[in-house]
This record gives structure tokens, C-alpha cells and sequence, in this order.
């Protein structure tokens, strides 16, 4: 007897983990292979790191979203090697052949050469970045309120959002809810004329992916709230304490975060070269590689040359191809040949923060508070477990009502976590 | 004008805690000092490692508790020199004269000269230890899932706790629901009757703070569940992946839990020694030194000889110390004598799990369904914020609904948190 085509998937976002699901009872055997043994829910990293969200809220284990099916395995690893040839995967733990290889790994954050900004700039692409700027922002609030040097005070309390894009500009907004909702009260003698938050766009406008008028819309809104929008800035060189732009401005700022560009984050030890600015892997129309149609790439990773219109890169595309993929397999499986992968576009949504959103659906442009609305309710949706979707809706709730963030932990302490159960405290 | 009376009190606990609260609207300075921005609710922290609960749901921020009143302020910092004579407390930030000092800095665990206990067992006394201890325990299942060798997947699959009192009792049982609930769904191919929970305890019964019959049944109840239940035995060694008894013999464990002995948390740089094998600071029948009456000591720290009963460490004894010492700073200030520190034992309560607990109040002997439902309700009520509260009776809820534990995050992964925003993958 013929044994069961082995899938194996690489990457648990929201490519990946949709390819594993769409596979389930299948027939084929799925594992699904990622160095985390949780889903992370991408989109609300940015309240995570500014105390809106708990960690665990928008961290889903793996293995519950696999359990609705027993053809689909999990494996907590990192790969190391892939034989397209010998059609073999290597990981930390062990070598597995497969039929089908789907690589849905995503991707990192792009320095494009900006020196100092791999080290000193705060990133927003995992969980445990999102906690360690959540820790640095509590950390410069408490080390302001006891400062007594105003030099160091003001710029403990400077933070700089580099990028103007969806992530910068829902951080800005989240940040001033933060500030306003609950450091106010945190901190009553602070001196809150000193607390100064930037944003800084290399280009003329905000949200180039949106029509100008909305772009528009989104300055005036964050400057209407406090927040200094820098269009046609370009970040020259970042410190620990601070940043130079082109024009040889220096910027003081303890909190220097960086929210513009990304490239693929490549597997190690393929065989070919990622390609292009964004280090993508390029990708047929059916989303194989044309030397390996075993071997498909999804998500963040894949660029598809022949594509109608250019990939920007948010979760509905990632989660179509996830479907697609395992469509694909299903019937290259049963002998059946592949249409294009094409993606069907439903409209794009932003938020800004504090009651305001901007978005484009079906050609027609929403601003203020309906778009706002609309982010909230398809982001609690698409969240792939009730226990998560429940505790976000009452997160909100309290938050909207109150105005209060209540995740304000500085926890755990870097570096807190030891292998063992000793505190560093104890080390010392 | 004479300024107000300063009251530094040294550590967040539930003694520390209570008595700032107490002390709000004083007309007192109040300086309450942790190392942690956030108050733990130490009850519920095995909850945490057993993936029940969410770190940031048993922690909650300092400065949210005491909002209410605008004499009350925090700092995080660490002691690092108490001077009597002269009424300074030196932190690593700054220097501080009091009135009066409160110190509440709680406890830590034990080991009795045990060699390898402090390097190898996990402990249950902080938050980062409860997050260590689940990560450890979730990585332990991922590996056995996947090990050929049976020899060490059962060791992965080996867990003794040392200890048989509340700590011990509360996390076997917890682990065996998490084994049942949630781990039997996790990982359908493994072998269960390889899992193996032991609780070793030196004595001959559990729970030697309750009546005999208590403790009895206690034993009989986890013996039911299929947890291994060892009296009289004396841990003597504890190894890296197993333990030697004082009878010589082995038992080969990948998780050694220990649940058993405390000491004072003696801050730093005391002029006067610690006392007794418990090494607690000796104080007056007002909770003051004899020697320096501006300084109290409270809760775990604290040893109050010419008490009636001995206490044993639980929270209402810290809660009505912390109210105590506010009152009696208070009578201080204005000129009054204070009547002796005494404790009002409103009874004890504790669970096993699996709807099992046993309690004594006012003498009357509880077991079964009912100290287990009354345990749950006390403790949600007795955490110190509604958001907190709402959180933990929701979970358990949904935990005990449908079994499941939802928080099952390796997360973050040791060493995650560095002090910028990347992640351990990007350094290598």
C-alpha cells in the first residue's frame, strides 16, 4: 500500500498556518514546522507593544489550531537545510522527505544601509520585540520621573516612529493613547509639555498605498493630536540615544522605533538565491518554483512576477495563498493541473488611533470614525481562536470605556528568563 | 512650615501594598519601593505555570494601585543600604531620609543545604520563575513527542515536585489538569502511561499546617488522580535531569520542582543580622525593631516572638500586618502609643484540584467540592484590581467548561528578551 504524500509547511503565520488548515483530512500528511509553538497575530503586535494588549491575547498555540484534524502535525524547529533535488528538509531536530514543500516563513524588518538601526532602533515584526519596546517605553517613564537633569528628561520622554506606513502611523496613534489614557495618571508630576513624539516619512505623504486625500487626512489627524509628522525626512544614521536625518538634523530620542521595510525572511541553506530589493523568492503563477514544482512559496516571502498587480504584503494575501496552496497540492495530488493564483482584493483599512481610521473599499474612500470601527471589528474577527477573539473584544471594551491601558508591566526584565528558575536577581 | 512625616515602605507585596493603601489621604509622604513596576498576586503563580492563567492577569502595575491618592508614590529601585542611625534608605537610584521605614520584602526559597536544589529545581516564588517553570514543562512534552529513545522521552516526561504543602499540593494537581485537559488533545501520540508525577514530601503526611484527617485525604484524593504519592521521603540530591532520596534511591526526572521552605528576603545592607533558621528580622509586639522603633518589619520578613500563634506565611497574615502598621504609623505621628500586632485567623483553605480542596474554619474540618469552590471565590476577590479579577474568573470559566488551558506559549523563549528589539535567531 502507497503511503499517505507527506506536506511539509515552514512558517506558522498566517500563510502557513492557513495552508495546514486548508489541508486538513486531506490525505496527505501535514507537518507544520515553525520555531514558536504559537501563532503570532501580526496585525495587533503595535498593542502589545504599547500595553493595549496582553501577549497571550494575540498568541495562539499551534497545536489547538491543529487539533480539528489528525492528518496535521506539529514540529517546534528550525530548519537548516532544504535538498530540493533529493526533496529533503533538514531541521534541528531531524531530516523528513516530502512531496509537496510549502516555504511560508515571512519577513524581517530592511535597514536599507541606515548604519545603527539594526542595533539601536526598535522593531516591530515579533512578540517578544513588541514586549521589549513596551519594557523600554515604561522603563524611559520611570527613569524620567526621577530625573532631575532636563536634557536627559526630555530625552527620555522623545520617541521616534520611523516610517510613515500603517505600522508607524498606528503606533503613533496607540503611543498617544498610552500617554494620554494612562501615563497621565501614572505620572502626575511629570511635565507633560516634554514628552515629544515624532513621526518621520521619507516621502511627501503618509500611506502611499492609500490616495493622497487620505494620506492627507492622517497628517492632519496626528498633528491635530499632538504628534510631530516629519514628511520628505530621511533617516541618515541612528544612535543609542537618538537619530541624525539627511539633512544632518539630530534628533534626540531615547525610543527610536523602526517601522518601515521589509524583505524575506529566506529559510537557510536553499539552493537558490532570493531575489530582488525585498529578498523574495520569485515565484510561477501557481506559486511553485519553476526548477522545483514540489517546492511552493507563500506570504511575505514569494513575489510573483506575473501577477495582475503588486503584493503589498497584509494578512488577506497571505491567507488566500495559504488557501490556494492547498488546493493546489490537493490536486496536483489527484493528477490535476493548476489555474493562477489571483488575488481577490477587498479593500484595504487603517487605523489611526483615538476614534479615527482611514480605508478604501470598493473604490470608495472612508475617513474618521467608521473606518476606525470597521479596523477593530475585522481584526477581532479574523483572530483564529474564540478564547482570543473574546478577550480582545473585552480588552477593547474596557479600554474605549475607561481609557485605560492596564498591561503596564515592565516584565519580564531583560534578560529575566533563565533556563532555570532562578531570578537574575539571585545570580547576583 | 514643618513638611509632611516621609514613610518609605520597602517592597510591593500584599504586606508592603496594604500598607501604603492604608496609609492613603495620611497626610504622610508615602515612598512604596519594588524592583518590579507590578504587584504579583503570589497565590495564583502556579496557575501561571500551569498554563491556566496569563502572567499579566495575576500582575498588576504599582502605580494603577495607588492612583487613588495623591500622597502615595513609587519607585522602582533596588535597597541597597539601610542606615538606622542616621534614617536613610540608599537605592541604586537615590538617596532618601525617613520617618518611618517600613521594610516588606517578603521571602524566597530554601534548600536546606540540598546540593544542586538552587542550580537545578525549578522554584514558584516570582513571576518570571512561574513563566520558566510552564515553558520548561510545554518544551519537555515537545521534545518527548518527537524522541525515539524511550529511556529519555519517559525522563522528559518525569516531573517531581519536593514538597507537600499548599505549593505542592495546588501544582499537582494543577499539572495533572493540564495533562488531562489539554496536553491528552496536544500530543495524541504519545504515550501516557509514561507521564509520571511524583510529589516526594519528608514527612509522613501532607499538609501539616491541617488536621490529619485533611492531610489523608488530601493523599488519598491525588493517589486517585494517579499521582505518585511519596511520605517520608528526603530528597537529598537533585541532578539536572533527576534526584537522589536519602534512601539512595534515583529518580529520573527532566522537571524537579521545588515547593518547599522559606526564608526571609533580607534586604540589603541591614545593620543588624537576620534571625532563626527561617532568617527573619526579630520584631517588638508593634512590629517594630527594638532597637531603631522608626523601622517595621512586616509580612514574611518579619518574626514577632511574643506572638500567640506562630504564623505560617499566608496572605491575610501580611494584609492585616500591612493595615496594622499604617494605623499604628499613624498613631505615631500623632503622638499615640500603639496595642500589640494580633492576628485574626479567619480559617484556611486549599485546593488540590480536579474540583477537590480541604479547608478548617472556625474549626469545622471542609473537604471535596466545597473548599475547592469557596478557594476560587476568596482568591478572585482578594486580587487587588476589577480588570484582574474579570480576567481570572473568566478563564476559570472557560477552563472549567471546556478543560482546555489555553495560555500553552513557550514565550518567551530563554533568553528572548534582550534590551533592544531583536531576537535571539537575528544574532546568530
Amino acid at each position: 500500500m502507497k503511503s499517505d504524500p507527506r506536506v511539509i509547511i515552514v512558517g506558522a503565520g498566517f500563510a502557513g498556518l492557513q495552508a495546514a488548515q486548508s489541508l486538513a483530512n486531506s490525505g496527505a500528511e501535514v507537518i507544520l514546522i515553525d520555531r514558536h509553538n504559537y501563532h503570532t497575530f501580526i496585525p495587533l503586535l503595535y498593542q502589545v507593544a504599547t500595553a493595549q494588549l496582553a501577549p497571550d491575547q494575540i498568541a495562539v498555540p499551534i497545536r489547538t489550531l491543529l487539533r480539528r484534524a489528525s492528518n496535521l502535525k506539529f514540529l517546534q524547529a528550525e530548519v537548516q537545510q532544504v535538498d530540493c533535488i533529493a526533496q529533503e528538509l533538514t531541521t534541528d531536530q531531524t531530516t523528513f522527505s516530502y512531496d509537496y514543500l510549502v516555504l511560508a516563513t515571512g519577513s524581517k524588518s530592511k535597514f536599507f544601509g541606515v548604519s545603527g538601526a539594526a542595533e539601536y532602533a526598535f522593531q516591530l515584526k515579533t512578540l517578544n520585540q513588541a514586549i521589549s519596546l513596551r519594557n523600554h517605553l515604561l522603563t524611559c517613564f520611570e527613569e524620567a520621573d526621577r530625573e532631575s537633569d532636563p536634557v536627559r528628561r526630555s530625552q527620555l520622554l522623545s520617541i521616534v516612529i520611523v516610517g510613515g506606513g500603517a505600522t508607524g502611523v498606528e503606533l503613533a496613534g496607540s503611543l498617544l493613547e498610552l500617554f494620554t489614557g494612562s501615563l497621565k495618571r501614572d505620572f502626575p508630576h511629570l511635565n507633560w509639555s516634554e514628552v515629544n513624539l515624532r513621526l518621520v516619512q521619507s516621502s511627501d505623504r503618509l500611506f502611499t498605498e492609500f490616495p493622497d486625500s487620505l494620506g492627507k487626512y492622517t497628517a492632519k489627524k496626528l498633528r491635530s493630536l499632538g504628534i510631530k509628522v516629519m514628511l520628505g525626512s530621511r533617516v541618515s544614521q541612528v544612535f543609542e540615544h537618538g537619530l541624525d536625518l539627511s539633512d544632518g538634523t539630530y534628533l534626540a530620542a531615547a525610543t527610536v522605533i523602526w517601522a518601515v521595510g521589509v524583505q524575506g525572511e529566506v529559510p537557510l541553506g536553499l539552493p537558490f538565491p532570493a531575489v530582488g530589493k525585498q529578498q523574495q523568492i520569485s515565484v510561477s503563477p501557481t506559486l511553485q518554483l519553476s526548477d522545483y514544482p514540489q517546492v511552493f512559496a507563500i506570504g511575505d516571502l514569494a513575489h510573483i512576477p506575473s501577477h495582475q498587480e503588486s503584493l503589498s504584503g497584509v494578512a488577506p494575501e497571505a491567507l488566500q495563498q495559504g488557501v490556494y496552496v492547498a488546493k493546489a497540492i490537493k490536486n496536483l495530488i489527484q493528477g490535476k493541473t493548476n489555474k493562477p493564483f489571483s488575488y481577490f482584493n477587498k479593500g484595504r483599512l487603517a487605523i489611526i488611533g483615538c476614534y479615527s481610521g482611514v480605508g478604501q473599499i470598493a473604490g470608495i474612500k472612508l475617513r474618521g470614525f467608521l473606518p476606525w470601527l470597521f479596523w477593530l471589528v475585522i481584526h477581532v474577527v479574523y483572530v483564529p481562536d474564540w478564547r482570543n477573539r473574546g478577550l480582545i473584544f473585552l480588552t477593547w471594551l474596557h479600554n474605549y470605556l475607561i481609557g485605560d491601558r492596564p498591561v503596564r508591566l515592565i516584565f519580564p526584565s531583560s534578560p529575566a528568563i533563565l533556563p532555570r528558575g532562578r531570578s537574575p536577581d539571585q545570580l547576583s
